[in-house]
């Protein structure tokens, strides 16, 4: 079988451009997400590596208002603390920043991991079996990128109490919270600058900070 | 700023086609990676997402052979540990499988979450500190992918002992290890099921099976 990648620039430049362009969204327009699309990006996402080939994600859509309101209750607590235990210095722009889009997303997701699955009978996960969220990770991230194709946005919602968003989903015992999603279509429009640095919160750092060899 | 992806099929069918045909490669052809192509990947898997623009991953390459052996080794250890461990009726294909490159892939790397980042302040990880980890993930998937469009091949090892690769690495006490990546020309070529799947391990799932609504 040959390789449908290897010279073919027109793929590598199509997914470069996603990952440029890819966006944390927090604001969003109240029109409805077409249900088809949200499928066929579900499906992409689906296909992410996995240790072991557990596919240990759990994707639980909310719908029900009442437990959409815990999670929101959720938020409203763990960012009182967040503000309060931030420097004075960075407070007055912590506060000023929109960090979230649980009340505009016409979609909205929690995501688990189960650390039971029998799926892949513990291939690769028994000396890190952290492995498994990070396979539910690379799910998500599929996800975000086939949305962001789509025209559509994503933002993970981070600032929650796990065991709350647990309960308000009434998830078994053996599945681990990993992300709150909220999608939708962005608004404002695309671009390529982090949100968090346009706003002064933090900037990208250059590669070689982060790059070593040994 | 007009979106450069709203009903632009051209960019999802070229993602859609590099997620399907992404695979855990744990054979290699010898030949090198050329070395303006891996920064090129790293250039993107840069820009992954990070909880708070916090840019957590550290990339450590190793070419010191002195270094690559305690990996090896730390393998070797973990792997004969989960053979022991595995199910009788599946010990034997187990044994069969090659699950790692560590000997034939011409780049090895490290990568790690450094925990105690500065950047970002602490946005979003006070609650979730393991966003920081799964920062990481969003980096290495990204990797995956922009190293699959350019024709090579990635595989994560997780069948190691983390604390044997943090010390082979010399990495310093605030990261936690994230990931072992092999990279190179894959050998075999081009598939589009896993080779877990292939082999008799595993298959994947029906998405409805990791789907609900409430």
């Amino acid at each position: 079988m040959s390789d449908p990648f290897d010279h073919d620039d027109e793929v590598f430049g199509a997914f470069a451009q996603l990952v440029r362009w890819r966006r944390d969204i927090r604001a969003f327009r109240p029109d409805p997400v077409d249900e088809a699309t949200l499928r066929q990006c579900l499906e992409l996402a689906h296909l992410a590596p996995s240790v072991g080939l557990s596919q240990p994600w759990r994707f639980v859509r909310v719908r029900d208002r009442e437990r959409l309101e815990r999670v929101i209750a959720s938020f409203e607590r763990a960012n009182a603390e967040a503000l309060a235990a931030t420097d004075e210095e960075d407070r007055a722009l912590y506060a000023r920043l929109k960090l979230e889009g649980l009340r505009d997303a016409p979609v909205q997701m929690a995501v688990f991991s189960d650390e039971q699955t029998t799926s892949g009978r513990k291939l690769g996960a028994r000396t890190m079996p952290q492995t498994r969220a990070y396979s539910v990770v690379c799910a998500i991230h599929t996800l975000w990128l086939a949305l962001r194709a789509r025209g559509l946005g994503l933002g993970w919602v981070s600032i929650l109490e796990p065991e709350a968003v647990h309960a308000a989903c009434d998830a078994p015992q053996a599945w681990r919270f990993i992300a709150w999603l909220c999608i939708g279509h962005p608004e404002p429009a695309a671009n390529e600058t982090p949100e968090l640095q346009r706003k002064g919160w933090e900037r990208r750092l250059p590669l070689d900070e982060v790059l070593k060899t040994l």
